[in-house]
């Protein structure tokens, strides 16, 4: 019988189709055609071919835009937002309009093109995380930004338009609505209970261990229990905490090892698949946030998104989130 | 300039990325490996292939599961719901669940496995409307559903795993969270205003003509303001209709022509791209419903959906919906 399980900070339901099954070997291997280094924009050497670096970690006395670097963020050439213009709304009949302000960087995690994010040293995924938390932390300082979005896709299938391992970061003028709900679920849960549904899922999660494949001090990876795709993957702070901006040293060195574990573990049960990963973290410039709890997400690219999944914002998981943690646990560090 | 539009009934925004501008020569055409009527479970001839038939259009005389059927309904072979179980909700820990109660139907558009669902004639696609009608009707007398979701995956890039024409239903216990997000903004505008947001909207693109490209007396087809994806497409009833489910006989005909003529133009345009065809109605044996407005969404699958977009539900669409709607104008009938 297929299940519906539901969401605890959402209230969404998600459809577990135990009619259609999967285990991780029913998954197609997906091979990505590489194109090499030649023409590649983001390799060491090659600073000229992008937009002047915004920031970067290099060694003492080398110059902007040379080598020299270990992590380094650039605009993105052609950026989605631009930090000019107004975030004045204007009309357009019925409509409304305002310019498309915001920034859009990308951070090149290595100067090796053929690096494998989930294989990088822990140091080299430290200074990934550092940086991250130091462009997060200028860009807030713009007070027409209210959201700072940072990701990663990886694979072409995941829309990775360059193989050279990069992340991202969009910042908007405005909060997605998906955060708004998702507070609301929190607020819902602490008037009726005083406590943030977060840390009890993280608690509870911690106790059972059936989601649950990789923990430290300070954070845990687990499948949710209402996950809507294959594998899908939360990374979350154990404490509460509602700003990844404001994360602290000992806690980055935690969430390094942690989400290093688990791409690595997924990249050894699924062969390397193609995933999004997202951050999940309160808006800035806004009040009355704090109830949030932030949050890692992966969602590795192993099923089609199509009509029914746009038509109702249902998703059709054919792998029990308790199957994906066990192959998970049992993925070997290689 | 970047720019951000506002759905008038969402209030969700959308981002036009002039930086990446993109017309219709400028989409990778796709080609589907096609595999041909051998083993398909949905060529007349090959109905014992499928579980036995729910309803058809058939010759008279002719008997069910046998050929003489022009139009088909069967239960999906893996149903993501089944229509046994109980809608009760049961507690898991913090959690809760339900039976996957619901149904799984797939329509079988023609007997014909090589026929192209854009270029069928226009009767038959006036059948095709007239079974997802009669489905629907006879769905919505059991009152454990809330939902009915039609909708059409094209190409294996949207979804679809068999290429014999066909669309689904899937029938849900719950009603999707999206349709109450539009329910409160259609809602919120009458409020303010008495009208219905989307009947304004029908109109004031009647008048503008640039985002409409094929209407009849009683539908209009449109690249919405706030396109989400390039060629983004909604069909609209022109006078208010709240359910799919109630559509009239001249309503039908006026609807497969207008459906007809939009599925074909975007063949022509862009080379038989994969599309997600979506049907978004009011619910069933819910009330205080009848504010909402419905429409069929036509998504053609030409960029890929990654990590900001999932983070964040904002949409980065390369093309305006108003080059986009001009291409759909000067695309003939051939």
């Amino acid at each position: 019988m297929p299940q519906l399980r539901q969401d605890p900070v959402t209230d969404n339901w998600v459809i577990i189709a135990t009619e259609r099954s999967k285990r991780p070997h029913d998954f197609p291997v997906y091979r990505e055609n590489r194109r090499g280094p030649e023409n590649c924009p983001f390799c060491s050497g090659k600073e000229e071919c992008t937009p002047p670096e915004l920031w970067a970690y290099r060694e003492a006395g080398s110059q902007p835009d040379q080598p020299g670097w270990w992590v380094r963020v650039v605009p993105n050439k052609f950026p989605a937002l631009k930090i000019e213009g107004s975030s004045e709304r204007q009309r357009e009949g019925i409509y409304q309009t305002m310019d498309g302000v915001g920034a859009h960087e990308v951070i090149i995690e290595t100067p090796e093109h053929e690096a494998d994010f989930s294989r990088l040293g822990l140091e080299q995924v430290k200074e990934i995380i550092r940086i991250w938390r130091d462009r997060y932390q200028d860009l807030r300082r713009d007070h027409r930004l209210k959201y700072i979005q940072i990701f990663k896709n990886f694979g072409s299938v995941a829309g990775a338009s360059l193989e050279h391992p990069h992340s991202q970061l969009i910042a908007t003028p405005m909060v997605p609505p998906g955060f708004w709900e998702e507070l609301r679920g929190i607020q819902r849960h602490a008037s009726d209970t005083g406590r943030c549904i977060v840390c009890d899922l993280v608690e509870h999660e911690t106790q059972k261990e059936e989601r649950v494949f990789v923990r430290s001090d300070r954070f845990i990876a687990l499948c949710p229990y209402a996950s809507r795709f294959p594998f899908e993957t939360w990374i979350l702070p154990r404490e509460h905490r509602h700003d990844f901006g404001s994360i602290s040293e000992p806690e980055i060195e935690d969430l390094a090892g942690v989400m290093r574990a688990s791409l690595h573990k997924l990249g050894t049960a699924l062969q390397s698949p193609p995933y999004n990963l997202v951050l999940h973290t309160a808006p800035v410039n806004v009040d009355g946030v704090e109830q949030y709890h932030w949050r890692i997400e992966v969602i590795p690219r192993l099923t089609i998104v199509a009509g029914f999944e746009w038509g109702t914002g249902y998703y059709i998981n054919p792998t029990t989130p308790e199957i994906a943690a066990e192959s998970m646990r049992e993925a070997l560090m290689q």
